[in-house]
């Protein structure tokens, strides 16, 4: 079965902002065995929303159509798929008792507007959303499926499954393999996975994800990248630390500089990480380093506030506040300016400290300063994943 | 004019990859008076992309062809177009020559692969690439022009350059008007707006962007979204924010328990924010609270950690610590968890103090945990613009 994804939305289709739903739609369809033929986006323009579904259906067996469900004017996917199948559309009684119960409670008058995402074609079967208040639905005519879903990647991500699974297409018939790997190049990982074929490699500032098509290669595939690897799913490197440290019923805390309170946010991004998290100190300047963590003014003339000391002073002062059994630090140049001759731009030192073990590792990354200083908090959160595990 | 845009890539067709040339062709068409209709991805299958550009140039008048023209077997690009076209591909001659000594001098072997990046199609005209060695070409029939142009984002885009040059879209005759309102809902904005046609707007987590396409419209949308404003570009709130303060020569540092770091993170974002920012607290337990930021322990027995008094301590301790002109604090329940029926989850206190003077905030926003922290850290940094300006 063919799948086509068409995306509506001006924005996307001018350019003025990335569409990210279709790669999400798209995996979600891989994974369940369908082949997503092509991607089409185009503006909220009901003329033109109606043209593309049609020959869009002349290229799949499955449409998904994203965005134009809201309650504003320019939310006019629904008149235009009532155009492009000459359906009639009509209020799904249940959602709208929904909605107007939910605006009641608000105290927000339920305006025809709102009322609006109620609607779907007749003949169709609605997909209730979960995190949102626009109906979704799937409608089937002439043998082809169409699948109508808000633009919002979270509801229109859960609302799609539901919909594939009211399909049938319930199982993962077929799983990419995915390994995130933190502390290779790109060119290493490549080096090492090239022969098992039909992989493909993805490279940020979060480290180096392989992407294995078949299972056979899979276990070669670990077996290569060994240690490295952080994750065998989407999981994010503070998911994976926090996983650790709650297994460990160990307590966290940070003491930062470069990347300026990043670590510690990605630490507290987990749900229920208050578990386990007890806080941060961002001390960015050196008086608060001083004042806060304690770092020695010694120090700071003598080594720099970027120096293997300083990094290991705030660690110290950080155990001290929070009492922590696991301690991260960091102090560096992120960039653009504040280098020298002898500590360039993008120069860090990352400091970890498991009760009372203390180890400074330097480590030089030149990229964009928001690039630099993700790419040190994951060094960091990686630091944890290696030393529990 | 309309303009179309075909991507050619499986890895974005089928979600594995983002691609991300549409949006920047999609912007450069913009800025010269070109509507661009739509975006297509389809796979690097010769079939498929021949069929692509026969719908799409049915669908506007200046189709832009981006990608498969490099040396792999995938790359078929050329061939489709070929036989879309019905016309003949031919070696340009010049082209051949400047691939030959290029490669000559590298001491690599000139294949047929190779010398496949110097094929065009018979009358188009081609478009040299400085940084790279597929060649691009224009091409005219029947009163439709496509431009078509290799994958790689740096190469693809000074070639589009180029071509527009080439058919005389030169002079940058249009510009989008972009205002990024914070503090309005979505539907407000929306009703607002509504009567000055050609806009379209975008919601998140920072705000409600309105994007405006005709400049006669911007004065009297400037004039209806007024203080709601916060950015006339796609400055984001922390870049405003950080002009503000060093206009007026202010220090700011935070206090953080919801939104746990990322408050101060997205401040230190901005480069040179060293000058202004001094630190942050991220007292994600209660005993951090107390230990480092001063709470008093009957506050957070009497009112709860979630409440108007400990967001005030909170600034307080902050201030103490740093020393800051301005000081921010949060205080909440980002959720999944930790919702009462007093306490509901997304229940947040923001505080800002401006030298002595104190202001709390109640907002309650129910989202996901993420987009709630992201939602809440651009309310404080709000509450700095406004103080400032």
């Amino acid at each position: 079965m063919n799948v086509g994804i068409l995306i509506t939305g001006s924005e996307f289709a001018t350019g003025s902002k990335q569409d990210t739903n279709s790669s999400i739609f798209a995996k979600i369809a891989f994974e369940r065995g369908l082949d997503v033929a092509f991607i089409h986006i185009c503006k909220d323009i009901e003329e033109e929303i109606e043209k593309s579904v049609q020959f869009a259906l002349e290229m799949c067996d499955i449409l998904i159509v994203s965005g134009g469900l809201g309650p504003t004017f320019d939310d006019v996917t629904r008149q235009a798929l009532s155009k492009a199948f000459n359906e009639k559309l009509i209020y799904d009684e249940a959602w709208l008792k929904y909605l107007e119960n939910e605006y009641s409670l608000r105290n927000v008058e339920f305006t025809n507007a709102r009322k609006n995402m109620a609607l779907r074609l007749l003949n169709s079967k609605p997909i209730t959303n979960d995190y949102g208040k626009a109906l979704g639905f799937i409608y089937e005519k002439n043998h082809k499926v169409t699948i109508v879903l808000p633009g919002i990647p979270q509801e229109a991500k859960s609302m799609l499954i539901k919909a594939f699974n009211e399909l049938g297409y319930t199982k993962k018939i077929r799983e990419i393999s995915l390994f995130r790997t933190f502390g290779l190049k790109e060119s290493d990982v490549s080096s090492l996975v090239k022969d098992f074929g039909n992989t493909f490699i993805n490279v940020s500032a979060l480290g180096v994800d392989v992407y294995a098509k078949e299972s056979t290669s899979a276990s070669k595939i670990e077996a290569v990248l060994g240690k490295y690897i952080y994750a065998h799913d989407e999981s994010e490197m503070e998911e994976i630390v926090g996983k650790l440290l709650r297994q460990k019923q160990l307590t966290i805390a940070t003491a930062e500089s470069s990347t300026g309170g990043l670590i510690v946010s990605r630490i507290v991004n987990v749900a229920g990480s208050s578990d386990y998290c007890l806080g941060g100190i961002v001390s960015y300047s050196n008086q608060a380093k001083m004042n806060i963590l304690g770092v020695k003014e010694q120090t700071l003339k003598s080594f720099g506030a970027v120096s293997e000391q300083t990094a290991k002073e705030m660690l110290l002062g950080a155990k001290r506040l929070f009492g922590a059994d696991i301690v991260l630090a960091d102090t560096g140049i992120a960039g653009p300016g504040g280098g020298t001759s002898e500590k360039p731009v993008g120069l860090h030192y990352i400091g970890i400290m498991v009760k009372d073990n203390i180890s400074i590792y330097k480590e030089i990354y030149q990229a964009q300063r928001n690039y630099t200083r993700l790419y040190i908090s994951q060094f960091a959160l990686n630091l944890v994943r290696l030393a529990l595990s």
